[in-house]
């Protein structure tokens, strides 16, 4: 009689050992599903000494020899810059934003474009209600670049995740967009 | 016979269910305990070229013609500011500080005041020993904003949460008093 | 015959309970074991103005009166630094590089030395491939000093951790090399 009353414990160790695989009890698997993920995008106008009105971001500080209203030679390298920049749910510019990204990028790589963000999502919108936090390294050059999602409030409270960023578009040395694929794997 | 062998492991799936509930594993519910919390001030005396042995705090980086000795016109957009600033328990300057907050502010918008803020409480005293790290975005003339709590050591070790920032008080360029309720959502 | 079919189920009991008592739910231990650790070197050689070809960080901003080219008087107060330094697995700044450390480090004291750090650890090696970051405080003096290990990306998907940092070497205000060991307590 003792193997049939022992089922049921074995179908829960099975149970108890599936809930903990897909929970985050360091699974093997390597491949999660996100609980929630959004598509954004940001646009970037740096002030070049002549767009004071339509800027979004400005260079605060540049390395030797540089000045503000030119990003600095040596792919940048030095510059650091202050932004404040509306967020669309589409690549138009001119679409209603729903909320604003801001904070910094640090240029500092002397080989190539490379800079260091730590920004924030401020969203403000009928979807969302609250603001996400970035960190992470950003070699622009590659497609697609992966940051850290660190934090959140509101809507956003306590997630964590990662940021797949993409340079939609650019033009020049004062406009680009950024493309920011936010993969959320711990909600609340 | 069956039923009364199986009653104890449908009293232990009930008892499993519930904490994985109480546990962070997507609860539905929205409001959450904070397994500690602790409010905390500080305080920041900018450098404005004739308070040196005062200051706690300087202005390091200006957009294009601004200096260094005063916050920027236009929301002090484009200032970086580092300090390291002495906490207290309450509101009171000359109170025994317990730690201090350390890092750097960054005005980063030309439409309000508002800082993207990254630094650290070092805490030292009978009460906590260890670090705690914010970063997020701060919307200043908003009553309450909300940053978040990304990590820390010590008494914090691995902590997760959400800051409540408060401007307690402020004279003018030069001095401002944070409320900062730290509640931290993850404890180890 | 009851207490013989219970027995399993109290052996589960004691499974479950242990493995919650491994994992994160609140442990009062206080000592944790890492679910992965790396000790890493990383290098820093800062532009003085003279040595532009091997420099490999760049202070960017200075309190009034300072320049871009030392370091400032009063434990550097206000100053800057733009970094993409090599990662060595060893002590030498010849060997070969398994990545590049990629932020800021910000001295926000004029009591001693001590600088805000967010900063990345790109990794692309043999053994690594992914990104590592992290934020907090360096209060250079002191032997040992803890910082937050934010998020990963890559090999380091969604990790956390604390990372010890260990002035390895310094040569006067242009070399220094800092051990990093960083312990994970969240794997993926």
């Amino acid at each position: 009689m003792a193997p049939v009353t022992r089922k049921p414990v074995f179908l829960l160790l099975f149970f108890i050992t599936m809930l903990l695989a897909i929970s985050n009890f360091g699974s093997a698997l390597g491949t999660y599903k996100p609980c929630k993920e959004i598509v954004l995008y940001f646009h970037d106008i740096v002030y070049n000494g002549k767009n004071a009105p339509n800027a979004t971001s400005a260079i605060v500080s540049a390395p030797e020899g540089a000045n503000l209203t030119i990003l600095a030679g040596q792919f940048h390298f030095g510059n650091l810059v202050a932004f404040d920049d509306p967020i669309t749910l589409d690549n138009n510019l001119h679409s209603k934003p729903v909320g604003r990204a801001q904070g910094l990028y640090f240029y500092d790589s002397k080989k190539t474009y490379s800079a260091w963000l730590g920004f924030t999502f401020s969203l403000n919108s009928t979807d969302y209600e609250g603001t996400i936090n970035f960190i992470g390294a950003d070699p622009i050059m590659l497609k697609t670049r992966d940051i850290s999602v660190v934090g959140g409030t509101g809507d956003f409270f306590m997630h964590r995740g990662v940021a797949t960023l993409q340079t939609d578009s650019f033009e020049g040395d004062v406009y680009f967009r950024l493309r920011v694929h936010t993969k959320f794997y711990e909600c609340w």
